[in-house]
């Protein structure tokens, strides 16, 4: 169930920024950005926000890559 | 900033849920979701996940909405 922490990891690979460039970018601190990511932190809806900002995108684009992650782990599952 | 939380009403109004529906289809207590919608209780990723499936939607559908919500409120203030 940590398909949201992969989408910011994707996404922040994805736009070539570092732990500690999104953590400065969303005014967040990096030990918490990298807790997020590996689904240890529990990040609020306002968290959600400034790390889609830091992110330079709406949360509705980071839930859309979380929502397409946690398909393609429930199909692998499947197999 | 409470856009989320006003996205889960206008989304739980629109298919005719009552907060205790929502709250039992969410598997959250009634007291948590009404604080959501009133942007007094924090919301986690997990949470939303729950609220999502108990409006039988996705979460970026539910984002969606609040950034409309919250774009409407920026422009309001401008005028």
């Amino acid at each position: 169930m940590n398909a949201f922490g992969k989408a910011i990891k994707v996404k922040r690979v994805e736009i070539g920024l570092t732990q500690e460039d999104l953590a400065e970018q969303s005014g967040l601190a990096r030990s918490f950005v990298s807790g997020v990511e590996r689904g240890e932190a529990k990040a609020t809806i306002i968290s959600v926000w400034k790390i889609a900002k830091g992110l330079k995108c709406l949360p509705s684009e980071l839930w859309l890559v979380a929502e397409r992650l946690n398909s393609t782990q429930t199909l692998n599952k499947k197999r």
